[in-house]
């Protein structure tokens, strides 16, 4: 039987997953448009992801809110348990993502200071790192709506290619820095950007994870954690 | 009048404060000995600091079953409920800052690579950023474990010493690396890992907003988000 209880619960269970989705694509026009703004040196760009990121997080503070009642109220057990305590995870990373394309849109405002300087050759896989980013969290908001296991593997193998992308923008800006000690700033605010989208990488994965633990009730989190010895070499 | 399943509840919730509280002790030795590796250029204590982050994130696990199995379970209200959404939020906090320190430990091992390098000038910057990284994480877990919100105040003020020693670190290595292309490599690492430690101390303050919120139960975090217009500048 359903009571008028459990409509109004399932419900609020859309609400919250709808809010999480809009969320969701709140963040990824932000890390879009923080790398836009780089590139082009767009600063008034820059300026509104970085307004735009305080209605990011008072989504956060409101996705909390509803988690809350409803655990308060509507006392949910098994995966309806799981999928609230997931939602309240989830929407912390979401947030911090949020954070991270606003901290690439302060590079961007600092690069934005010197329209003349000349471009600086890691400005193509710069955009790449940023579309693989944005699909990798487009794949784990599609796996978390869906409850699809595959997709969620999907982004957690998606993470290698993100990292080479990386490593090369890292080690590419090093050489430059060498070569010409007048692009040293620069490369430096183009670095740390890369590295912003290396960690927004970082918190794809963790909502793949958590989508896994929601659907099957396991923690794949922290695998190595689990295994004592050998360690294969991780990444810098 | 208490039950036995009432004072079973107060036993676990004891239960879960501490564990909490020995998570933010791994936590603390983390940081610390991961700046000890770096400046002393210590290969086998940053490989110790990465293995023990393996104990770090299963204890993130373990806290989040404890807190899903009492929410299923005991079914709590008000200021209990308040207690074990927040527990939730500082696993994970204090994950990523196990995670940090692990970051940090990965630039020590790649300075240790070149002992013979002389030492930068921003080491002693970079210890004063760590002492306060850690006294910040202490100062907050004893406002979360004394419900104190004065506590919690106090840790939310100390943010703007650390991003000060933040940017002093930042410009020195910037100066440094322009006049000495041959200290780039190492600068970069320094900078890394005081960025690093800076995100460190933001976790602070994230555990230090939830402490207010789970004693007055209002959410005070991204206090910005809530006011519309004038902005003051922020440190990049």
């Amino acid at each position: 039987v359903t009571t008028h209880t459990d409509k109004e619960f399932e419900r609020e269970l859309v609400e919250l997953r709808n809010r999480l989705l809009e969320m969701g694509g709140l963040v990824e026009a932000a890390i879009t448009n923080s790398v836009r703004a780089l590139i082009e040196r767009d600063a008034e760009l820059a300026r509104q992801v970085k307004i735009k990121d305080r209605e990011i997080n008072r989504m956060e503070v409101d996705v909390d809110g509803a988690c809350r009642r409803m655990l308060a109220l509507r006392q949910p057990a098994a995966s309806d348990l799981r999928f609230i305590t997931t939602a309240l995870k989830i929407a912390t990373d979401l947030e911090r993502m949020g954070d991270l394309a606003k901290d690439v849109a302060k590079r961007a405002l600092e690069l934005a200071k010197s329209p003349q300087a000349p471009a600086l050759s890691s400005m193509h896989d710069l955009t790449k790192l940023a579309d693989l980013c944005e699909a990798q969290l487009k794949l784990a908001l599609d796996a978390f709506v869906m409850r699809d296991v595959d997709k969620a593997d999907q982004v957690l193998h998606g993470d290698h290619a993100l990292d080479a992308i990386y490593h090369n923008i890292f080690n590419s800006l090093l050489a430059l820095m060498t070569e010409d000690s007048r692009a040293i700033r620069r490369a430096t605010a183009v670095m740390f950007a890369a590295k912003h989208l290396e960690r927004f990488g970082d918190h794809a994965i963790n909502l793949a994870e958590m989508v896994v633990y929601m659907v099957r009730g396991t923690d794949i989190r922290h695998p190595k954690s689990r295994t004592v010895g050998a360690e294969k070499p991780e990444p810098t």
